[in-house]
């Protein structure tokens, strides 16, 4: 299987790394829109020009699209299903019917497959709810991020001035966490369920205490949330926090039988040392099945709902059933 | 969609409460080898008798059956494809492949679907077990069964001279669960990851060394692992061990990155009250994805890993991206 990298930042980087694992493909290139001499790939492959991906068509099984969810996504998915199979890992949730409309009328025109939103959340977690709200029709779901770096969170925290440089780590609430894991059903706000750590490096001349107080009444990002600033060096954050961990909790609680009276806690849990390695590397494992559907001819635009299992591996159904099942 | 049940004992019981809650789903009825004047079913559904069942060719979407791996589902399932969409929890692992051909054969011969080895495991855990290999292809997979009461061992024990009645509980051991949950790989038996643990009631003249000995050495079911034997009292039994109690978790710890730098830990877990009401419960959603796939004439035998998550689920594509993704 042939693959493609579409956008070279971390995700890119991770997608390059997870195909030596993923030994039934092969990384033809890296597309970038900066100049391609510019770009050095980890592996070797080689890179390419954005603007040249048309003379690829016939070169490319799948391409998998490493762009930002805000504006690089909503323009290129569209645009690629025209003349690729296509995966990417669009997480804007509100535009998801919005990106899903666009990239199907691009994907039943030119006769591809385009799966949108894969990585773990949305990805895995949202398979994980589902299944557990198939298995379990009356309960309540709770999902728990973390402990991990948010981007968009330290990116916030950047913009203030006189800040250097941060980190915030997105980190479950233990009690909420173990109410929940208990069998509880409890009215849970994200305020409650989570709180925000920040690690912040500041010029010299900083106001530490302004610094602080804008951070946590940020409204959206931090102002619901018992927030932490910790301020650290460049160093410490070089040093202690430039990892990318993530992971996080699906969990659900159902009942059944009579008046409900027996409980059932399903739960499904993600712990990362690489949140970008970890989803390029779903990303690949995605790219198998949009692969197999394209040969089946089964176009459109798809989410992780519509692959069935099976797709998604590397192994023959019977060995499925024999080593998994 | 019109449910019937064919085999009414504790999972046959199971479906009867789960349709409840799967609000599209009805039942048409339970099917008995018993007599079924001699069968009184909770929600009052009619009975009917095993033997007319080919008189509700045109009344039934589709048949879940409730029998037993070792005798009943090996002649039921081949027999019922060849009339009915079915579902079946057949779970004798090595027999898996042969089920399947048979089934396969019956059921693509008549145009039906035929869904087998559904519930938890095999079925949700052989799924999360598929999902995390496929995320993670470099990596070591552990199952974990328990705490939970094992029928099989119990029947076991009940087998001994001089028992009256026993429970047996499966619980895995602590040290060999977070072993694994903190990211490591050990290589490890069953019997090092589990423990059994016994609740027998016995005859008043009964030798509770002499059984205590016989439970204990008991090969396959008891010599390799670490068993503690409770003697209790048979209302004992009945007031603190009447439950099905069950659970477990399947953990993948895998690497990316260059070298295997990084470590992902993916685990699925469940705590049930009730074995039997949760199985059925996800046997009946698994209908739901027979019926669906029989309406696009996509017949055969079947696995969960053949079936797409959306079609588990009672919602529309569009509410399933919307509330779930």
């Amino acid at each position: 299987m042939k693959i493609a990298i579409y956008g070279y930042g971390n995700l890119g980087r991770g997608v390059e790394a997870a195909i030596a694992y993923h030994t039934d493909c092969e990384l033809v290139g890296v597309f970038t829109r900066r100049s391609p001499e510019s770009v050095k790939t980890v592996s070797g492959a080689p890179v390419y020009s954005a603007a040249d991906i048309g003379d690829f068509k016939d070169k490319i099984d799948v391409l998998i699209l490493c762009g930002g969810s805000a504006t690089d996504l909503p323009e290129a998915t569209p645009m690629l299903s025209a003349d690729f199979n296509v995966v990417d890992s669009f997480d804007t949730h509100a535009k998801i019917p919005e990106h899903f409309e666009k990239v199907n009328n691009a994907a039943l025109k030119s006769g591809h497959v385009a799966l949108i939103s894969a990585g773990w959340d949305p990805g895995l977690f949202s398979i994980a709810r589902l299944y557990a709200s198939a298995a379990l029709p009356s309960g309540k779901d709770y999902t728990f991020w973390g402990r991990g770096v948010s981007q968009g969170h330290s990116d916030a925290i950047r913009r203030i001035e006189g800040v250097v440089d941060a980190r915030q780590y997105t980190v479950p609430v233990p009690e909420a966490l173990e109410a929940v894991r208990d069998g509880g059903t409890p009215t849970l706000t994200t305020g409650q369920k989570h709180r925000r750590e920040c690690y912040v490096a500041v010029e010299e001349s900083a106001d530490k205490a302004l610094i602080e107080e804008k951070i946590k009444t940020m409204p959206n990002y931090f102002a619901d949330y018992e927030t932490t600033v910790n301020f650290v060096s460049v160093e410490e954050l070089r040093t202690n926090h430039s990892g990318m961990p993530h992971g996080g909790s699906v969990i659900r609680n159902g009942v059944t039988g009579e008046g409900g009276r027996n409980t059932h806690t399903i739960e499904f849990s993600l712990r990362l040392d690489s949140n970008p390695e970890f989803t390029a590397s779903v990303l690949v494992s995605s790219a198998r099945a949009v692969y197999r559907m394209a040969e089946r001819g089964d176009f459109g635009c798809k989410t992780l709902f519509d692959i069935a299992p099976r797709d998604l591996s590397p192994l023959s159904p019977e060995e499925q059933r024999r080593l998994l099942l």
